[in-house]
């Protein structure tokens, strides 16, 4: 069993309240990856480009992230800034450079097509399309996506919806791709476009699954600190699809388990700039969170 | 077992960006005994003036409460006038005429002293600790409060809460309670102040409990559409203390269970405007959202 990921590989530079760090390893398919491998073998498509240091991505290795698919280009990585506000929900965008990101092309390599489980991280929705059909025999793909594509190439977005049977947003996208206020008419909408699995991801308030025609409300994990919440989405979407491929199967009590992991393994994230506190956990410290989790929704 | 809340009769004038109403019954201790009287026999102090309408509470009478503790003095009812704005979790108070209600000062009627469970709604924490001490053999006490207070009259609060068992704020009221951003954290440092139950309501985001050293954390109801926010915190309230009341103890399971029973009545409130749908429910109506939300919750 294995789970392929397509996505970016970035530096980033950080401003919050209460601290800055100027180059930070970041970018979707890393978070991704950081959080699915405590789970299952992960196979990573992405591009750097000549200033990446490949030792920052060692510990991906050593727990078993299949790199052959990270291909390096001339030029300079994706780099992005940005600053949280107060209250850490909203941010701003200072820079975006995509450089090599701007020509990227993910081709699986061959010992990926078979991977069952995929993760169409956020890309343009044409080239997520183009993975999906590189791969063979997958048996569950899902993908994320923003409101660049949303607004700007929705008839290409809406093919490649149709093809999924899993997204995983944030509650503002949803609202804009469904033009409902409401998330939970808005979810169902969404379903009728493709993904029999919708995901509305909602912050420090928890996430929503929508899965064939349940509904499961899971909370956010009680942080003591929210250090630093880039790559919480990204990293949530590696703990769900990282528990599916392993638990092996996609039913009710599986995807509904899998929300939590999402929800243990982006917990950890934020405790941290970029992927320190990943970096450092083993999967008895994302069990353990479930469980603390599960006790916070239990109703005996 | 009989359960006594203290609170305001008013009426309310409310704008939502869907809809207006210019004149409707309301007030903490009406939203409150409407839920809280689906459940268990209810006895409400409160004022009205010679405005006031007896015949529009004559549906709470019909279902058991108590209202020789409803007083009418000179003058005209509590009035308050708000609007919501587009995404209806802030509105703004457009008019509060206090009236009779500004010289409440509640009296428990005989009977009402030995009623074992009492919650005491957003008034004067002065106020608060009076009724307190006029009732005997109480086994739970809880009560409501407000940044008017909190800002005002914190001395006296403080001494209110170190007598109660139960505080329910919302989050900006926990957060300007404890000085903590971190919802979690204000919650330890209120229950240092004296309350060993506390829950912090968040409108759609749900609802967290902390009962001694657990937490809980329940998410809203999911409604199709949220017609007016009016009154759902003393709705969830009365909802709360209505089932605890009616289970006759205080443990991990009812405290539990008592969130979803404010939460389901709560979400019965804000599919109208005023108590209107609240007056037409019945306890299965309550209970169906009961079962489903917790389906909701359930890991399988």
């Amino acid at each position: 069993m294995s789970l392929t990921v397509v996505g970016s590989v970035a530096y980033d530079a950080v401003e919050t309240p209460e601290a800055k760090i100027d180059r930070a390893l970041g970018g979707s398919a890393v978070y991704f990856a950081a959080a699915a491998s405590l789970l299952i073998p992960v196979n990573l498509v992405g591009v750097v480009g000549e200033d990446f240091d490949r030792s920052e991505i060692e510990f991906l290795r050593a727990r078993g992230v299949d790199l052959s698919g990270l291909t390096s280009e001339k030029g300079r990585t994706f780099f992005w800034k940005g600053r949280y506000l107060a209250d850490m929900n909203e941010r701003e965008t200072l820079d975006t450079q995509l450089n090599v990101f701007e020509s990227f092309d993910p081709v699986l390599p061959e010992s990926y097509r078979t991977s069952p489980y995929l993760f169409l991280a956020n890309i343009h929705p044409q080239l997520q399309l183009n993975v999906i059909r590189q791969s063979r025999g997958t048996r569950f793909v899902a993908m994320d996506t923003m409101n660049y594509w949303i607004n700007g190439t929705l008839p290409q977005l809406r093919e490649t919806l149709a093809a999924v049977d899993g997204l995983l947003i944030n509650d503002s996208e949803a609202r804009l791709l469904s033009g409902e206020n409401s998330l939970f008419r808005g979810i169902e909408k969404i379903q009728k476009m493709g993904p029999r699995i919708v995901i509305v991801k909602k912050g420090e308030h928890g996430a929503i699954l929508k899965h064939e025609g349940e509904l499961f409300i899971c909370p956010a994990y009680p942080v003591e600190q929210l250090f630093d919440p880039t790559g919480a989405g990204d990293t949530f979407a590696g703990g769900f699809m990282g528990y599916l491929a392993r638990a092996g199967g996609i039913n009710r009590a599986s995807v509904r388990r899998a929300m939590l992991y999402g929800t243990a393994l982006a917990s950890l994230c934020v405790e941290t700039f970029s992927v320190e506190r990943l970096r450092g956990a083993d999967l008895a410290d994302v069990e353990q969170r479930v469980e603390r989790l599960s006790r916070m929704m239990a109703l005996d």
